[in-house]
C-alpha cells in the first residue's frame, strides 16, 4: 500500500484553494489564498505553485507528494498541461503546467466542475455511484458527469454543459446567443432576475429592501414564506426538474447531486424539485435515481483534483 | 484466431431479422420470418429459435456458433435472459432466453436501438467512433449511446430515451403523458400529423390526394419543392437540430448517426439538420461532430447482436 499524499488545487476567478489529501479522501490540510487574475497568468502560476511548495511542506512531506491535481474554470488541454480557455479568468491557450515548473511530481489538469463530480463520487453525496450527473448551480449552470464509475469528458473534454441545453425555445436571452437554455431559468443569476422583475411589477416582497438580491435572500425570504420568493423558488424548481428529467431519461444515472450555492436551500427547493423531476421522466430510468445536495461543500474540487491524480496513476500502472 | 460465427436476432413487431455473421461484422447470410405476435410469446419464441437453428446450418456450420445475440423491441433484463417490457408485443417478463432451450451456445439480449447503435459504430456510419448517439427516427425517436468505445445502458439498463426529452413544455401533448417531448415534433409521426393539419387549414399540396401519408411522401414532396412539405422538413430539422445540439452540449459525442426511414431524405434534411445543430451548440463541442445518415439499414441490428455476443465473451475472458 503506497502511503503517498495528494495535492488537489481549485483555481477560481477569486481564490486559489489547495488541499493536501490522502488517498482515502481526507484533507489533512487546506489553504486558500486570493487568485488576483489581474496580475495575470505568471503571477497566478507562481501563486498556485507556492500554494503547492507550502502543502508540500506539512505533515504529508516526509510521505512524499505522489501528484498534483488542479481544477481550473475552464477548458484543459489534458495532454499538454495547457489551459485553453478561461473565460472567468481571460486566459486563452496558458501553459500552466509547464509555468509552474514542478520537478519530479506529475502535474494533471482538469475542468473544475468535473473534479467537483469526481469528489462528490469518491467521498461525498454520489459516494458508490456508478452513473452519476453532478450539477452546480451557480452564475450559470455546468455538469460533471461519471459513467460507468468513470469521469466522462466527452470527445475534445467539454460534455457537461447541461446549462446550454434549450428547455423552451421562445425562453429568455442567453448569454451564449441563443434563447432557452436551462441556465436562463433556473441559474442563481436567474432566480436574481426572476425576483428583480417581480419587484420591478410592483410585487410585494421583503426582498425589495435588499440592495443587491442574492440567491441566498431570496431562499431565505421563501422559508419565512414571502410570497415573491416562494414563486421564484417555485419556478427554479419547475424548469430545473425538466432539465433533471431530461438528464434521467437520456442517461439513466442513479445519482443526481445538486451543487453550488443554491443547494443549501434544503426541503424548500429539494421538495418540489424532486416532485418536478418525477413527472419530466418516464417511470423505468426515474425508478432508480436519487437526487441530492452535494456534500462536499467547497473541498469538493480539491478532494476530486486528488482523485483524478490518483486514477492517472493506477492507469499508467 | 478463433473462427466461430455469429448469429445475430432483430426481433421486431412485424418481421424477425436474422443474420449468420462473421467476427468481421460480415453478413453470410439473412432471413427474415413474420412475427405474428399475436400468436403469443411461446409461438415467437418457436420461431426465433427456427430461425437460429436454419442460420446455424449454413456454411458456418462447420466452423460452430459463438453464440446469439436478440434485439428486442423494448427493456430486456441482461442477467436474467428476460423481456421486462415490449409495449408493441405486449410482453411483460417474457423469460425469452430460457423459452429458446438452446444448449451450448450463450444467449444475450439487449434493446433493439441499443444494438442498432453499435452496429453502426462497429461496421457502419459511426466506424472508428469513440463515443456515439445514433438518434432512430420512427414512430417515436429512440437513442443508443455509444461511450468511451462501449455501448452505454445506464444504471438500470434504459438510457437513450432521448425522444422523451422535453424541449418546450408548451408543446404537443406526448404519448408518455406530458408536452413537448423531442418526439411530438419531429418523429415520422409528427411530421405525417403536422402536415395534414396544414391539409386540414386547407393548404395547397400534393399530399392532399395521397390517401394514408408517410413521412416518405413528404421528404418525396418536398424534393418536389412542394411548399408544405417543404415547410414540414424545415420544422422537423429545426426540432431535431434543437435535440441534437442538447445532445452535443451534454455529451460532446464525436459522432451523431441518423437512422429510421427518415434518414434517406439525404440533403433535404441533412442540410438543414446540420445548420439548425450547429446553431443550437456550443462552438467547442460542435467542433468536433458530424453528423451522418446510418449506413446499414435494416441490417444495423442483427449487426449489432453479433457485436454484443463478441464483446460478451470477450469481457467473460
Amino acid at each position: 500500500m503506497n502511503q503517498g499524499l495528494y495535492i488537489g488545487i481549485d483555481l477560481g476567478g477569486t481564490n486559489i484553494k489547495g488541499a493536501l489529501i490522502t488517498r482515502e479522501g481526507k484533507i489533512i490540510c487546506k489553504k486558500k489564498i486570493p487568485t488576483q487574475a489581474l496580475a495575470g497568468a505568471q503571477a497566478v502560476a507562481e501563486k498556485i505553485a507556492y500554494l503547492i511548495s507550502e502543502l508540500a511542506q506539512q505533515e504529508g512531506h516526509d510521505k512524499g507528494i505522489r501528484g498534483v491535481g488542479i481544477g481550473v474554470p475552464g477548458q484543459p488541454d489534458r495532454e499538454n498541461g495547457t489551459v485553453i480557455f478561461a473565460p472567468n479568468m481571460s486566459w486563452h491557450h496558458v501553459p500552466l503546467v509547464q509555468m509552474l515548473n514542478l520537478k519530479d511530481v506529475p502535474v494533471f489538469l482538469e475542468n473544475d466542475a468535473n473534479l467537483a463530480a469526481l469528489g462528490e463520487q469518491w467521498v461525498g453525496a454520489g459516494w458508490g455511484s456508478q452513473n452519476m450527473v453532478m450539477i452546480t448551480i451557480g452564475t450559470g449552470i455546468g455538469a460533471g458527469i461519471i459513467l460507468g464509475g468513470q469521469l466522462f469528458t466527452g470527445a475534445n473534454g467539454c460534455a457537461g454543459e447541461l446549462g446550454h441545453c434549450i428547455i423552451d425555445p421562445r425562453g429568455p436571452a442567453c448569454s451564449c446567443g441563443r434563447r432557452g437554455c436551462l441556465e436562463t431559468f433556473c441559474s442563481a443569476n436567474a432566480m436574481v432576475k426572476s425576483a428583480l422583475s417581480k419587484i420591478g411589477e410592483g410585487a410585494v416582497t421583503k426582498l425589495a429592501d435588499i440592495k443587491n438580491i442574492e440567491a441566498r435572500d431570496i431562499i431565505e425570504a421563501a422559508r419565512e414564506q414571502d410570497q415573491v420568493a416562494l414563486e421564484v423558488m417555485e419556478a427554479t424548481a419547475a424548469y430545473l426538474g425538466m432539465g433533471l428529467g431530461n438528464v434521467v431519461n437520456l442517461l439513466n444515472p442513479d445519482t443526481i447531486v445538486i451543487g453550488g450555492g443554491v443547494s443549501a436551500a434544503g426541503d424548500i427547493l429539494f421538495s418540489p424539485l424532486r416532485d418536478h423531476a418525477v413527472r419530466c421522466s418516464l417511470a423505468e430510468p426515474c425508478s432508480s435515481v436519487k437526487i441530492v445536495p452535494a456534500l462536499l461543500g467547497n473541498d469538493a474540487g480539491t478532494i476530486g483534483a486528488a482523485k483524478l491524480v490518483m486514477d492517472k496513476l493506477e492507469k499508467k500502472g
